[in-house]
Parts: structure tokens; C-alpha cells; sequence
């Protein structure tokens, strides 16, 4: 099958949520000993978690973030701080458990599945999943970053490691990135898909000075006139002034919702590719949540088209999907909410609820 | 000892934080293997948890929700949605393990220290920690809600409860309450501390319609203008127009205060508590930790007073120290950035590293 049959195939196979599981979710959580709508956003959390699964009651028994690593040719404008062989230093460091995203996700008890879908190196280790589409994209201030086949490869790439997770038992998944330029790229597909000017996408990412600064949303517009993307083509955006690494989180998106599991987006990278898989699936950003509020400006913006909010305020930029680990964390308390709750009914206290009253016990409370 | 004394001494006992434990931690973090300050508000508190301890590497070993219960006078103006009988309800639902605080702290492996510190009922169960300083207060409207002593004494409840935590080796503590009425008496306590408005300070609490609402902007301002609280005296002001439940979670936070270790603000009640321990002993402030950004519009006003700011924006509004067990669970995601994460010198990738490649090795990576 070709690349277009297959992503085709993919985005066809995403389905709406489950209204029937969100109302009956909601007339649960209207049911818990609360006042009505309390606990705010958890209650929300839980209700669309029942329309992804079409269960009421869920729970997450395993969580990963799968992390796509990939080189962008816009380096050589300068545009990062960072040399382009941090991209591969920063993912063999995944290995070692002492990135960012690493030691956040062990904290959360979550697996990281680590992807080469594009790194300028070659790079070997037993546990990098090797699926790289080709030695970093090329410079798209010169020309299209990639050809319309590799982005296609690319999102099909995220999305067969997603299915990966998930045929090890994932429930809940994450959305990261390893690529230096990869905010250039990230602003560049949000210009091209609003129409919004450099100086609302564009941040000073790793962190630049007011010329590189400068300079950076210089290259970034001018990479998006030369290229001229069709906006309606998330594809063509994605080949013209994309990434490997965000095509790939495109494709972690769809692959997601396709089978009904929750993801959670990241910061500003991650959330302009799942803006990019809500034009391709409109029905996949009910499968999507937001985590944490990114410090880089364009987050806001592509948080917008996707009419989703981060539940986190913590002016993170660091990338690598280290917001996830904290998402999980958000959405397991909204699980442990709906599955232990008492309802009114059975938090009322009754007589003969009093004549047992030493009897009842709950592990958490302390004898002193 | 007399209470004046005893909560004299407490207060005397609180010290800075150790701003060259702070120093120290800052610039590991700057060491850290990221872009500097990328980690934001982790990185804040990392920095501020070696200021409490006075170590740059901390772990949290043991969390608590200490849950102070007792009822308020003030009720009977009409001012809360729920019954009184609620208070007595909801604690007893406490040792179930059912109610909001309860499925939360579990799911946080965070234990629950409840105490009747004055709820309008007799009420017995080995784990409800038994400190009622009298059945409820009076009716703030009418007079004063308690006497300058039973204030104190509240507030010693508080302390007592913490060092228990304390003691069973707690080293992170969140402070809750249950009290129907509750935001009546904190809308009091914050407009006599700031002299701001009703309109400013009051909140429809757990769900009050229009006229009701309207309602309890005046008996809360009444109260204010018949008590006439001197607002440079933290125990007037809970003594006229607070509650027990509030003056102990003062206590709550100056005994963790004391005692250098970390504690949680929840919503709006335990934000105006944590204003008078800040109030009764302005180093007290560096112990303390926001969680989420409650509905009720008071909570704004009262962290503004301290100069903190919420991590999460969950919507919540419920009380019980809920919001606790979500703030502990992201401190502990900074001590785990802060304990593993690599620093710059240790992420290099030299030439010896890259011999040894596939003997590297990180349990949460997966191998496919």
C-alpha cells in the first residue's frame, strides 16, 4: 500500500467520541457528593475520558510519551542557540534517564518510547527506535524541508510507534520532541496555517538574543513566502515547512484517537502538530488534552484552533514532552475521582451507618 | 503555659528560609541539562524547597492532608447552600475514603489528619482526631464568633496537629478544612484584612442563586462593620469574624513553618489562613506553596497578599483541601527534575560514552 492509501486509510479510521458515554459520565459526576461542577476540570477530564472509551468509570493502567527525534536543515540560518548535534546528545541521553522528560516520566511511572525519525547522525542503541526517514529535512528557507512522500512516511512513522505503545498495553499517551530548530519549524507551520504574522509565532525558544531573535522570525517568513504552503494541506505544510519529528507527532495523534485512547499534548511544538491532526481528523481532538501553558508565544495561538486548555501554569519551555508526566498525573487524579467518589446517596448518613461508625475504616487516615 | 504565650513562642520559632541553601540550588539548576529557567515553575520550587530544608537534594517521604473541621454561627443567616449537619456528614465521610480530599490524597499515597476542631455535633471514631474547642461558633452577624482565648486555642490545635504529622514523619503537609459557612467567615476575614469590598471578597460558595448571594454579601459585610476587627491583629480577626477551622489551619501553617517543612495551600478558606499565618509571622510565607487557582474570587485577593501564584487552573471550587494531593504530586516532580536530572558536564556525549552505547541503560525506556 502507498503512503497516501495509508494515511487515508488512518484518518478514516478515527471516530467521533461517545456522546452517549459523556452524558451518562455527567450524570455521575452530578451524582458525587459535591456541589455540582466543583471539582471543575477533573469532572471534565472524566467525562471525556468516557467518551473515549465509552466507558463511565476508567482507568489508566499504563502511560508512555513517545518521543520523535529529528534534525531540521533551518539550523544552518541560526536560528537556535543550540549546535544541531544536541538533537542526538539529548537522545541517547533519553537512555540514560536524565533528561527533562526522563526522570518526569519515571516520576509518573510512565514509559518513554524513543524514536529516530530523522536525526543527522547515525545513532544506535537497542531501545532508539530506528525509523529514520532520512538524514534531516533540508533547509526550508532554501526550499521544501522535505518531499510530500517523507511526510506522509513521517506521520505514518509516529503513528505505527503509537500502535506500538498501545499493542503493549499504553492507555494513556504523550506527544514529545527532540530536534533542535524545531520551534522555527513549529512557527512557520502555525504562520502558514493562520496567517498570523512572525511576531505572534515566533519565541525566542532554547533562548536568543533580541538579534538572533530578530533574525530567526526574519528566516521563519521568509521560508513560509518561498514555500507557500497550501494552508488546506496539512501535508503540504508539513513537507514545505514542517519537520520530520512534528509529522511524526501528527501521525502519534491519529494513531491515538484511532484507537481510542487519550493523548496529551505538550507545549508548542506538540500543540501545533495537533492542530495539524485536527485538520486531517477533526474528530481526533476529542481524544487530545492540553497539559501546561508554554512559555513560547505561539502556544496560545494553536491552543485556540484546537479550543483546548492547559490545566498547568508552570512557564515550562523546555519541550521533550516533559509537560505529559504532569498531564498524566492531572488525569489519573480525574479517574480516582470518578471511580471512588461517594455518590449523595451513599455519602448520606444514615442510623444505622452510626451504630457501625468504628467499624469503618479507610487506609488514608491516620490513628493517632 | 497561657495560649498567649504558647502561640507567642510558636511564632517566635519561625525562621528564614536558608537563602544560601537557595543560592546553591540555583545554580545547580542553571547546571542542569536544559536551557536555563526552561523548567520554570519546577524550578522554582526545587529552589525553594532547599531554602525550607537547607539541603539542594530533597525527597518527599511522607505527605499529609491535615483536615480541620468545625462549624460556624454564621449559618444561620441563611449564608451556605448546604446544611449544617453537612460538616458532621462529610467529616464522618472522611474516614470512608469517599469524599473529594479523600480519593485525591490517595490517589497523591498522601494520609488524611482529621480533627473536629469545633463542629456543632458530638462525633466519635478512633481516626477523627478529637480537639473541639466548642460546638461551632456564634453568629458573627450577631457578635463576635468566638473569645480572644478560643482563637488562640484553635490555632494551637492546628500546630499540634502538624507536629503530630510531623513527627510521624510527614514532610509535606496540605492544610484542609470542612465547615459549612466556611467562605462566609474567610470573605469576612479578607475584607477586614484588606478593606476591600463584598463584591470583591464574596463568592457564591458551594452554589448560592442570585438573591441568596446578594444576601450574603451583606450579612458578611455587617458582620465586618458590627465586630470592627482590628485588622493588625490576626487573632481579633479570626476571634470576631473568622472560625475554628480557620484559626487551625493558621496553626497548620506556622507549625510547618516552625518545623522547616514544606505546606500547600488548597482554594480561597486555606489562602485567607495562610494570609494570617503570613500576618502573624511573616516568615512563615517561605514554607508555603500554592496548588490551584480556586473559583471563588476571593482566592486571587488572598494570594496576591502573599505574592504567590497557582500552578493549576483546574476550575475547582470544592474545598476539603482537594486541591492539596494535585500540588503535592507536582513538588514531587520537582525534586524528581531536581535529584535526576543530568547536568550539562554529565550530558556531554564524549567518545568513551559512545564505546559503552549499548550497555546504557534506563528502565522506563522501552525496548520494542
Amino acid at each position: 500500500m502507498n503512503y497516501t492509501a495509508e494515511l487515508t486509510q488512518l484518518i478514516k479510521a478515527v471516530k467521533p467520541a461517545d456522546t452517549e458515554a459523556i452524558a451518562k459520565a455527567r450524570e455521575r459526576l452530578d451524582n458525587l457528593a459535591k456541589p455540582p461542577g466543583s471539582l471543575g476540570v477533573l469532572e471534565d477530564i472524566a467525562a471525556r475520558l468516557a467518551g473515549i472509551t465509552g466507558q463511565v468509570l476508567n482507568t489508566i493502567n499504563k502511560k508512555a510519551v513517545i518521543i520523535l527525534s529529528a534534525d531540521n536543515g533551518v539550523v544552518e540560518e541560526g536560528v537556535a542557540s543550540a549546535p544541531q548535534s544536541v538533537t542526538y546528545a539529548q537522545t541517547l541521553n533519553f537512555m540514560r534517564g536524565v533528561t527533562g522528560v526522563a526522570v518526569l516520566a519515571k516520576q509518573a511511572n510512565a514509559s518513554l518510547y524513543v524514536v529516530d525519525v530523522g536525526i543527522n547522525a547515525e545513532i544506535s542503541h537497542p531501545n532508539i527506535i530506528n525509523r529514520k526517514v532520512r538524514m534531516g529535512t533540508g533547509n526550508m528557507r532554501k526550499g521544501p524541508a522535505m518531499t510530500r512522500e517523507e511526510a506522509m512516511k513521517a506521520i505514518l512513522v509516529g503513528a505505527e510507534v503509537a500502535e506500538m505503545a498501545i499493542a503493549d498495553g499504553c492507555d494513556l499517551l504523550g506527544a514529545g520532541e527532540m530536534g533542535i530548530g524545531n520551534t522555527s519549524t513549529s512557527s512557520a507551520l502555525l504562520m502558514a496555517l493562520t496567517g498570523c504574522s512572525a511576531d505572534l509565532a515566533v519565541g525566542r525558544g532554547a533562548g536568543l538574543d533580541e538579534a538572533a531573535f530578530a533574525h530567526k522570525k526574519r528566516v521563519v517568513t521568509e521560508a513560509v513566502a518561498l514555500n507557500n504552503p497550501d494552508r488546506s494541506d496539512p501535508v503540504d505544510l508539513l513537507a514545505k515547512v514542517g519537520g520530520l519529528d512534528i509529522a511524526a507527532m501528527t501521525g502519534v495523534y491519529l494513531a491515538a484517537a484511532k484507537n481510542r485512547v487519550p493523548v496529551v499534548i505538550d507545549g508548542f511544538i506538540s500543540a501545533v502538530a495537533a492542530v495539524l491532526a485536527f485538520r486531517l481528523a477533526p474528530d481526533s481532538l476529542s481524544y487530545m488534552f492540553g497539559s501546561h501553558l508554554s512559555e513560547e508565544p505561539g502556544y496560545k495561538l494553536a491552543m485556540e484552533q484546537l479550543g483546548l486548555a492547559a490545566m498547568l501554569n508552570m512557564r515550562m519551555r523546555l519541550g521533550e514532552g516533559s509537560g505529559c508526566p504532569l498531564g498524566f498525573s492531572i488525569i489519573e487524579f480525574a479517574c480516582a475521582m470518578m471511580n471512588h467518589m461517594a455518590t449523595f446517596e451513599e455519602a448520606s448518613i444514615d442510623s444505622e451507618y452510626l451504630d457501625q461508625i468504628d467499624e469503618i475504616s479507610f487506609d488514608q487516615t491516620v490513628n493517632p
